[in-house]
Protein backbone atom coordinates (compact mmCIF):
# COMPACT_ATOMS: atom_id res chain seq x y z
CA UNK A 1 0.00 0.00 0.00
CA UNK A 2 1.37 3.33 -0.40
CA UNK A 3 0.24 6.56 1.68
CA UNK A 4 -1.52 9.35 0.35
CA UNK A 5 -3.65 12.43 1.22
CA UNK A 6 -7.32 13.26 0.23
CA UNK A 7 -7.42 16.45 -1.69
CA UNK A 8 -10.46 16.39 -3.20
CA UNK A 9 -13.16 14.54 -5.09
CA UNK A 10 -13.97 14.10 -8.73
CA UNK A 11 -17.67 14.31 -9.92
CA UNK A 12 -18.40 11.54 -12.98
CA UNK A 13 -22.29 11.45 -13.83
CA UNK A 14 -21.76 9.23 -16.64
CA UNK A 15 -20.01 6.14 -15.10
CA UNK A 16 -19.25 2.04 -15.34
CA UNK A 17 -22.42 1.07 -13.28
CA UNK A 18 -20.24 -0.71 -10.63
CA UNK A 19 -18.38 2.35 -9.51
CA UNK A 20 -21.90 4.00 -8.68
CA UNK A 21 -22.25 4.88 -4.74
CA UNK A 22 -18.73 5.05 -4.60
CA UNK A 23 -16.93 8.26 -3.66
CA UNK A 24 -14.30 8.86 -5.85
CA UNK A 25 -11.18 10.81 -3.91
CA UNK A 26 -8.61 12.72 -5.53
CA UNK A 27 -6.00 11.06 -3.57
CA UNK A 28 -1.75 12.21 -3.64
CA UNK A 29 0.98 10.59 -3.06
CA UNK A 30 2.25 11.66 0.40
CA UNK A 31 5.84 10.86 1.17
CA UNK A 32 7.84 12.83 3.80
CA UNK A 33 5.03 14.97 4.90
CA UNK A 34 4.52 16.31 1.57
CA UNK A 35 1.57 15.65 -1.24
CA UNK A 36 3.37 15.40 -4.24
CA UNK A 37 2.82 13.70 -7.36
CA UNK A 38 0.16 12.84 -9.88
CA UNK A 39 -3.09 12.54 -8.11
CA UNK A 40 -5.00 9.14 -8.67
CA UNK A 41 -8.97 8.88 -7.84
CA UNK A 42 -9.48 6.01 -5.81
CA UNK A 43 -12.75 4.78 -4.27
CA UNK A 44 -13.51 5.01 -0.60
CA UNK A 45 -13.88 1.58 1.52
CA UNK A 46 -13.61 3.13 4.91
CA UNK A 47 -15.12 6.72 5.30
CA UNK A 48 -11.76 9.05 4.62
CA UNK A 49 -12.53 12.27 3.98
CA UNK A 50 -10.78 15.54 2.30
CA UNK A 51 -7.18 16.23 4.36
CA UNK A 52 -7.23 12.91 5.56
CA UNK A 53 -3.62 10.64 5.34
CA UNK A 54 -4.55 7.52 4.41
CA UNK A 55 -3.53 4.00 3.06
CA UNK A 56 -4.20 3.06 -0.37
CA UNK A 57 -3.96 -0.04 -2.37
CA UNK A 58 -4.10 -0.38 -6.62
CA UNK A 59 -4.60 -3.11 -8.64
CA UNK A 60 -6.75 -6.62 -8.00
CA UNK A 61 -6.02 -5.60 -4.16
CA UNK A 62 -8.30 -2.56 -4.63
CA UNK A 63 -11.42 -4.36 -6.07
CA UNK A 64 -11.23 -6.98 -2.81
CA UNK A 65 -10.96 -3.96 -0.59
CA UNK A 66 -14.46 -3.03 -2.58
CA UNK A 67 -15.74 -6.29 -2.23
CA UNK A 68 -16.41 -5.86 -5.65
CA UNK A 69 -13.47 -8.46 -7.83
CA UNK A 70 -15.61 -8.07 -11.00
CA UNK A 71 -15.11 -4.09 -11.20
CA UNK A 72 -12.84 -1.43 -12.82
CA UNK A 73 -11.51 -0.34 -9.70
CA UNK A 74 -8.18 -0.23 -9.91
CA UNK A 75 -7.50 2.21 -6.66
CA UNK A 76 -9.15 2.00 -2.83
CA UNK A 77 -8.89 3.85 -0.08
CA UNK A 78 -7.98 1.12 2.70
CA UNK A 79 -7.35 2.46 6.21
CA UNK A 80 -6.80 6.44 7.69
CA UNK A 81 -3.47 6.83 9.10
CA UNK A 82 -2.96 7.69 12.91
CA UNK A 83 0.68 8.11 12.72
CA UNK A 84 3.84 7.49 10.72
CA UNK A 85 6.65 6.45 13.00
CA UNK A 86 9.70 6.43 11.04
CA UNK A 87 12.99 5.17 13.11
CA UNK A 88 15.86 7.14 13.93
CA UNK B 1 -7.95 5.20 -11.66
CA UNK B 2 -6.20 8.14 -13.03
CA UNK B 3 -7.50 11.39 -14.99
CA UNK B 4 -6.69 11.35 -18.43
CA UNK B 5 -7.68 13.55 -21.64
CA UNK B 6 -9.10 12.14 -24.66
CA UNK B 7 -6.26 13.54 -27.57
CA UNK B 8 -7.10 11.34 -30.49
CA UNK B 9 -7.84 8.58 -31.68
CA UNK B 10 -6.05 5.24 -33.09
CA UNK B 11 -7.16 2.58 -35.92
CA UNK B 12 -5.69 -0.73 -36.31
CA UNK B 13 -7.12 -3.16 -39.10
CA UNK B 14 -5.01 -6.11 -38.34
CA UNK B 15 -5.65 -6.40 -34.48
CA UNK B 16 -6.73 -9.11 -31.68
CA UNK B 17 -10.13 -9.86 -32.24
CA UNK B 18 -11.55 -9.27 -28.89
CA UNK B 19 -10.13 -5.55 -30.04
CA UNK B 20 -12.68 -5.05 -32.86
CA UNK B 21 -15.83 -2.58 -32.14
CA UNK B 22 -14.09 -0.76 -29.75
CA UNK B 23 -12.89 2.88 -30.20
CA UNK B 24 -9.41 2.80 -29.38
CA UNK B 25 -9.30 6.19 -27.75
CA UNK B 26 -5.59 8.02 -27.02
CA UNK B 27 -5.28 8.91 -23.71
CA UNK B 28 -2.82 11.50 -22.27
CA UNK B 29 -2.59 11.75 -18.32
CA UNK B 30 -4.06 14.44 -17.19
CA UNK B 31 -2.76 16.47 -13.82
CA UNK B 32 -3.08 20.18 -12.30
CA UNK B 33 -5.75 20.84 -15.90
CA UNK B 34 -2.78 19.95 -17.88
CA UNK B 35 -2.33 17.12 -20.57
CA UNK B 36 1.26 15.88 -20.43
CA UNK B 37 3.16 12.43 -20.39
CA UNK B 38 2.79 9.38 -22.61
CA UNK B 39 -0.22 8.77 -23.90
CA UNK B 40 -1.78 5.22 -23.84
CA UNK B 41 -4.72 3.42 -25.97
CA UNK B 42 -7.49 2.55 -23.94
CA UNK B 43 -11.08 1.16 -25.04
CA UNK B 44 -13.80 3.03 -24.97
CA UNK B 45 -16.88 1.92 -22.23
CA UNK B 46 -18.89 4.65 -21.49
CA UNK B 47 -19.58 6.36 -24.82
CA UNK B 48 -16.14 9.26 -24.31
CA UNK B 49 -15.38 11.99 -27.34
CA UNK B 50 -12.47 13.92 -28.21
CA UNK B 51 -11.56 16.89 -26.06
CA UNK B 52 -13.28 14.90 -22.74
CA UNK B 53 -11.66 14.98 -19.58
CA UNK B 54 -11.89 10.99 -18.57
CA UNK B 55 -11.29 8.64 -15.68
CA UNK B 56 -9.52 5.46 -17.00
CA UNK B 57 -8.49 2.01 -15.22
CA UNK B 58 -5.03 -0.25 -16.03
CA UNK B 59 -4.52 -3.59 -16.05
CA UNK B 60 -7.21 -6.27 -14.82
CA UNK B 61 -9.96 -3.56 -13.89
CA UNK B 62 -10.02 -2.24 -17.78
CA UNK B 63 -10.66 -5.53 -18.64
CA UNK B 64 -14.06 -5.85 -16.37
CA UNK B 65 -15.21 -2.46 -17.75
CA UNK B 66 -15.11 -4.01 -21.04
CA UNK B 67 -17.05 -6.97 -19.81
CA UNK B 68 -14.03 -8.90 -21.36
CA UNK B 69 -12.22 -10.70 -18.67
CA UNK B 70 -10.12 -13.03 -21.18
CA UNK B 71 -9.30 -10.56 -23.48
CA UNK B 72 -6.17 -8.31 -24.36
CA UNK B 73 -6.82 -5.26 -22.82
CA UNK B 74 -5.02 -3.05 -20.30
CA UNK B 75 -6.46 0.09 -20.20
CA UNK B 76 -10.27 1.58 -20.45
CA UNK B 77 -12.41 4.57 -20.00
CA UNK B 78 -14.81 3.88 -17.73
CA UNK B 79 -16.35 7.76 -16.69
CA UNK B 80 -16.57 11.20 -18.13
CA UNK B 81 -15.25 13.65 -15.43
CA UNK B 82 -17.50 16.41 -14.68
CA UNK B 83 -15.74 18.44 -12.27
CA UNK B 84 -12.51 18.40 -10.07
CA UNK B 85 -13.21 19.40 -6.74
CA UNK B 86 -9.50 20.27 -5.25
CA UNK B 87 -9.99 21.39 -1.46
CA UNK B 88 -7.87 24.66 -0.49
CA UNK C 1 -2.66 -0.41 -24.56
CA UNK C 2 0.84 1.53 -25.56
CA UNK C 3 2.18 2.44 -28.71
CA UNK C 4 5.46 1.35 -30.09
CA UNK C 5 7.83 0.63 -32.74
CA UNK C 6 9.20 -2.82 -33.35
CA UNK C 7 13.08 -2.27 -33.70
CA UNK C 8 14.36 -5.30 -33.88
CA UNK C 9 14.63 -9.23 -32.42
CA UNK C 10 15.93 -11.10 -29.27
CA UNK C 11 16.94 -14.96 -29.60
CA UNK C 12 16.99 -17.15 -26.61
CA UNK C 13 17.57 -20.90 -26.98
CA UNK C 14 17.41 -21.47 -23.80
CA UNK C 15 14.26 -20.26 -22.63
CA UNK C 16 10.81 -21.32 -20.86
CA UNK C 17 9.18 -23.93 -23.19
CA UNK C 18 5.63 -21.75 -23.24
CA UNK C 19 7.55 -19.25 -25.27
CA UNK C 20 8.92 -21.37 -27.61
CA UNK C 21 7.30 -20.56 -31.41
CA UNK C 22 6.78 -16.79 -30.73
CA UNK C 23 8.65 -14.43 -32.37
CA UNK C 24 10.14 -12.26 -29.43
CA UNK C 25 9.96 -8.80 -30.59
CA UNK C 26 12.30 -5.71 -29.38
CA UNK C 27 9.79 -3.02 -29.05
CA UNK C 28 10.42 0.53 -27.86
CA UNK C 29 7.67 3.08 -26.25
CA UNK C 30 6.67 5.50 -29.07
CA UNK C 31 5.50 8.82 -28.08
CA UNK C 32 5.13 12.13 -30.66
CA UNK C 33 6.39 10.29 -33.86
CA UNK C 34 9.76 8.82 -31.82
CA UNK C 35 10.81 6.00 -30.91
CA UNK C 36 12.46 6.21 -27.20
CA UNK C 37 12.77 4.75 -23.85
CA UNK C 38 13.62 1.27 -22.71
CA UNK C 39 12.75 -1.36 -25.00
CA UNK C 40 10.48 -4.52 -23.63
CA UNK C 41 10.46 -8.24 -25.72
CA UNK C 42 7.00 -8.34 -26.54
CA UNK C 43 5.38 -12.05 -28.19
CA UNK C 44 4.29 -10.90 -31.47
CA UNK C 45 0.28 -12.00 -31.77
CA UNK C 46 -0.70 -10.43 -34.64
CA UNK C 47 2.56 -11.11 -37.76
CA UNK C 48 3.93 -7.49 -36.57
CA UNK C 49 7.53 -6.64 -38.49
CA UNK C 50 10.20 -4.76 -38.05
CA UNK C 51 10.04 -1.10 -38.40
CA UNK C 52 6.00 -1.13 -37.43
CA UNK C 53 4.03 0.76 -34.92
CA UNK C 54 2.04 -1.47 -33.33
CA UNK C 55 -0.57 -1.64 -30.22
CA UNK C 56 0.97 -3.80 -27.39
CA UNK C 57 -0.44 -5.21 -23.82
CA UNK C 58 1.56 -5.96 -20.91
CA UNK C 59 0.84 -7.95 -17.64
CA UNK C 60 -2.26 -10.52 -17.69
CA UNK C 61 -3.99 -8.60 -21.04
CA UNK C 62 -0.98 -9.96 -22.47
CA UNK C 63 -1.16 -13.67 -21.97
CA UNK C 64 -4.74 -13.55 -23.12
CA UNK C 65 -3.53 -11.73 -26.09
CA UNK C 66 -1.42 -14.74 -26.75
CA UNK C 67 -4.46 -17.33 -25.63
CA UNK C 68 -1.70 -18.64 -22.88
CA UNK C 69 -3.26 -17.79 -19.70
CA UNK C 70 -0.64 -20.08 -17.84
CA UNK C 71 2.38 -18.70 -19.50
CA UNK C 72 5.02 -16.45 -18.34
CA UNK C 73 4.21 -13.75 -20.92
CA UNK C 74 4.10 -10.26 -19.79
CA UNK C 75 3.99 -8.22 -23.12
CA UNK C 76 2.46 -9.21 -26.60
CA UNK C 77 2.01 -7.53 -29.51
CA UNK C 78 -2.06 -7.05 -30.14
CA UNK C 79 -2.43 -4.97 -33.35
CA UNK C 80 -0.65 -2.90 -36.18
CA UNK C 81 -1.42 0.80 -35.97
CA UNK C 82 -2.69 2.14 -39.43
CA UNK C 83 -2.68 5.94 -38.44
CA UNK C 84 -2.92 7.83 -35.06
CA UNK C 85 -5.25 10.87 -35.05
CA UNK C 86 -4.13 13.23 -32.43
CA UNK C 87 -7.06 16.44 -32.61
CA UNK C 88 -5.83 19.86 -33.05
CA UNK D 1 11.35 -8.88 -5.91
CA UNK D 2 13.12 -6.11 -4.44
CA UNK D 3 15.18 -4.84 -2.04
CA UNK D 4 13.95 -2.23 0.82
CA UNK D 5 14.67 -1.15 4.33
CA UNK D 6 12.24 -0.92 7.36
CA UNK D 7 12.32 2.43 8.47
CA UNK D 8 9.07 2.51 10.37
CA UNK D 9 5.79 1.34 10.94
CA UNK D 10 2.09 3.16 10.33
CA UNK D 11 -0.66 2.85 12.68
CA UNK D 12 -3.76 2.80 11.44
CA UNK D 13 -6.65 2.31 13.65
CA UNK D 14 -9.62 2.40 10.92
CA UNK D 15 -8.61 0.05 8.05
CA UNK D 16 -10.12 -2.78 6.32
CA UNK D 17 -11.13 -5.76 8.35
CA UNK D 18 -8.63 -7.80 6.57
CA UNK D 19 -5.46 -6.05 7.08
CA UNK D 20 -6.01 -6.32 11.02
CA UNK D 21 -3.57 -8.81 12.80
CA UNK D 22 -0.76 -7.06 10.67
CA UNK D 23 1.91 -5.30 11.12
CA UNK D 24 2.35 -2.39 8.67
CA UNK D 25 5.81 -1.82 7.69
CA UNK D 26 7.10 1.34 6.62
CA UNK D 27 9.34 0.24 3.59
CA UNK D 28 11.97 2.52 1.80
CA UNK D 29 13.67 0.97 -1.78
CA UNK D 30 17.28 0.45 -0.70
CA UNK D 31 19.70 0.70 -3.64
CA UNK D 32 23.24 0.49 -3.54
CA UNK D 33 23.45 0.36 -0.17
CA UNK D 34 21.15 3.38 0.40
CA UNK D 35 17.52 3.58 1.10
CA UNK D 36 15.53 5.92 -1.10
CA UNK D 37 12.47 6.61 -3.12
CA UNK D 38 9.33 6.38 -2.11
CA UNK D 39 8.29 4.50 1.01
CA UNK D 40 5.66 2.22 0.59
CA UNK D 41 3.61 0.06 3.13
CA UNK D 42 4.12 -3.41 3.20
CA UNK D 43 2.42 -5.74 5.32
CA UNK D 44 4.98 -8.21 7.62
CA UNK D 45 4.87 -11.62 6.44
CA UNK D 46 8.22 -13.01 8.48
CA UNK D 47 8.74 -11.50 11.50
CA UNK D 48 10.74 -8.27 9.88
CA UNK D 49 11.68 -5.29 12.25
CA UNK D 50 13.21 -1.84 12.49
CA UNK D 51 16.90 -1.40 10.34
CA UNK D 52 16.37 -4.86 8.75
CA UNK D 53 17.10 -5.35 4.86
CA UNK D 54 14.33 -7.04 3.58
CA UNK D 55 12.90 -8.81 0.38
CA UNK D 56 9.79 -7.47 -0.32
CA UNK D 57 6.69 -8.50 -2.89
CA UNK D 58 4.07 -6.45 -4.66
CA UNK D 59 0.81 -7.02 -6.58
CA UNK D 60 -1.33 -10.18 -6.21
CA UNK D 61 1.87 -12.33 -5.33
CA UNK D 62 1.89 -10.06 -1.60
CA UNK D 63 -1.72 -11.68 -1.00
CA UNK D 64 -0.03 -15.07 -1.15
CA UNK D 65 2.81 -14.04 0.73
CA UNK D 66 -0.18 -12.90 3.82
CA UNK D 67 -1.58 -16.27 2.62
CA UNK D 68 -4.84 -13.64 2.10
CA UNK D 69 -6.04 -13.73 -1.99
CA UNK D 70 -8.86 -12.00 -1.31
CA UNK D 71 -7.20 -9.17 0.91
CA UNK D 72 -6.90 -5.26 0.20
CA UNK D 73 -3.04 -6.14 0.40
CA UNK D 74 -0.56 -5.43 -2.12
CA UNK D 75 2.55 -5.55 -0.76
CA UNK D 76 4.26 -7.87 1.83
CA UNK D 77 7.72 -8.75 3.18
CA UNK D 78 9.06 -12.00 2.21
CA UNK D 79 12.36 -12.30 3.33
CA UNK D 80 14.82 -10.64 5.36
CA UNK D 81 17.91 -10.81 3.59
CA UNK D 82 21.57 -11.88 5.00
CA UNK D 83 23.62 -11.07 2.23
CA UNK D 84 23.75 -9.04 -1.14
CA UNK D 85 26.45 -10.83 -3.55
CA UNK D 86 27.14 -8.31 -6.08
CA UNK D 87 30.10 -9.77 -8.94
CA UNK D 88 32.77 -7.86 -9.40
CA UNK E 1 9.58 -9.39 -20.67
CA UNK E 2 12.52 -6.96 -20.27
CA UNK E 3 16.26 -7.53 -20.47
CA UNK E 4 18.11 -7.52 -17.62
CA UNK E 5 21.59 -8.62 -16.89
CA UNK E 6 22.74 -11.33 -13.46
CA UNK E 7 24.93 -9.29 -11.39
CA UNK E 8 24.61 -10.98 -7.86
CA UNK E 9 22.81 -13.39 -5.85
CA UNK E 10 20.67 -12.57 -2.17
CA UNK E 11 20.81 -14.92 0.40
CA UNK E 12 18.24 -15.23 2.94
CA UNK E 13 17.82 -17.60 5.48
CA UNK E 14 14.35 -16.40 6.80
CA UNK E 15 12.43 -16.10 3.97
CA UNK E 16 8.46 -17.28 2.59
CA UNK E 17 8.85 -21.33 2.14
CA UNK E 18 7.56 -21.13 -1.67
CA UNK E 19 11.07 -19.27 -2.02
CA UNK E 20 13.19 -22.07 -0.43
CA UNK E 21 15.04 -23.96 -3.27
CA UNK E 22 15.33 -21.39 -6.19
CA UNK E 23 18.28 -18.96 -6.70
CA UNK E 24 17.33 -15.35 -5.96
CA UNK E 25 19.15 -13.57 -8.38
CA UNK E 26 19.94 -10.09 -8.51
CA UNK E 27 18.90 -8.97 -11.80
CA UNK E 28 19.74 -5.57 -13.31
CA UNK E 29 17.75 -3.81 -16.45
CA UNK E 30 19.89 -3.48 -19.45
CA UNK E 31 19.45 -0.96 -21.92
CA UNK E 32 21.65 -0.59 -24.79
CA UNK E 33 24.32 -2.56 -23.64
CA UNK E 34 24.39 -0.79 -20.39
CA UNK E 35 22.72 -2.54 -17.15
CA UNK E 36 21.28 0.24 -15.34
CA UNK E 37 18.73 1.38 -13.07
CA UNK E 38 17.32 -0.15 -9.79
CA UNK E 39 17.96 -4.24 -9.67
CA UNK E 40 15.60 -7.05 -8.55
CA UNK E 41 15.77 -9.98 -7.16
CA UNK E 42 13.98 -12.70 -9.53
CA UNK E 43 13.75 -16.48 -9.56
CA UNK E 44 15.52 -18.49 -11.50
CA UNK E 45 13.97 -20.56 -13.80
CA UNK E 46 16.00 -21.40 -16.56
CA UNK E 47 19.49 -22.07 -15.01
CA UNK E 48 20.78 -18.45 -15.62
CA UNK E 49 24.27 -17.31 -13.76
CA UNK E 50 26.26 -14.82 -13.20
CA UNK E 51 26.92 -11.61 -15.95
CA UNK E 52 24.53 -13.77 -18.55
CA UNK E 53 22.14 -11.52 -20.22
CA UNK E 54 18.32 -12.39 -19.77
CA UNK E 55 14.58 -12.49 -20.32
CA UNK E 56 13.15 -11.99 -16.84
CA UNK E 57 9.36 -11.73 -16.12
CA UNK E 58 7.66 -9.58 -13.73
CA UNK E 59 4.21 -10.13 -11.81
CA UNK E 60 1.63 -12.92 -12.32
CA UNK E 61 3.44 -14.33 -15.24
CA UNK E 62 6.64 -14.82 -13.30
CA UNK E 63 4.94 -17.05 -11.27
CA UNK E 64 3.64 -19.03 -14.14
CA UNK E 65 7.20 -19.36 -15.04
CA UNK E 66 8.02 -21.25 -11.37
CA UNK E 67 4.92 -23.22 -11.96
CA UNK E 68 3.78 -21.56 -8.59
CA UNK E 69 0.91 -19.60 -8.96
CA UNK E 70 -0.34 -19.44 -5.21
CA UNK E 71 3.37 -17.75 -4.13
CA UNK E 72 4.75 -14.30 -3.21
CA UNK E 73 7.02 -14.27 -6.33
CA UNK E 74 6.70 -11.72 -8.83
CA UNK E 75 9.75 -11.59 -10.75
CA UNK E 76 11.56 -14.84 -12.74
CA UNK E 77 14.16 -14.98 -15.40
CA UNK E 78 12.57 -16.90 -17.90
CA UNK E 79 15.30 -16.81 -21.06
CA UNK E 80 18.89 -16.48 -21.48
CA UNK E 81 18.99 -14.15 -24.65
CA UNK E 82 21.42 -15.24 -27.09
CA UNK E 83 21.47 -12.09 -29.42
CA UNK E 84 19.92 -9.19 -29.54
CA UNK E 85 19.17 -7.88 -33.17
CA UNK E 86 18.67 -3.98 -33.66
CA UNK E 87 17.29 -2.85 -36.95
CA UNK E 88 19.22 -0.56 -38.41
Amino acid sequence: MRIGKIIGTVTATRKDERLVGFKLLLTQPYVNGQAKGEPLVAVDTVGAGIGEIVLYATGSASRHAANKPQSPIDASIVGIIDSIDVAD
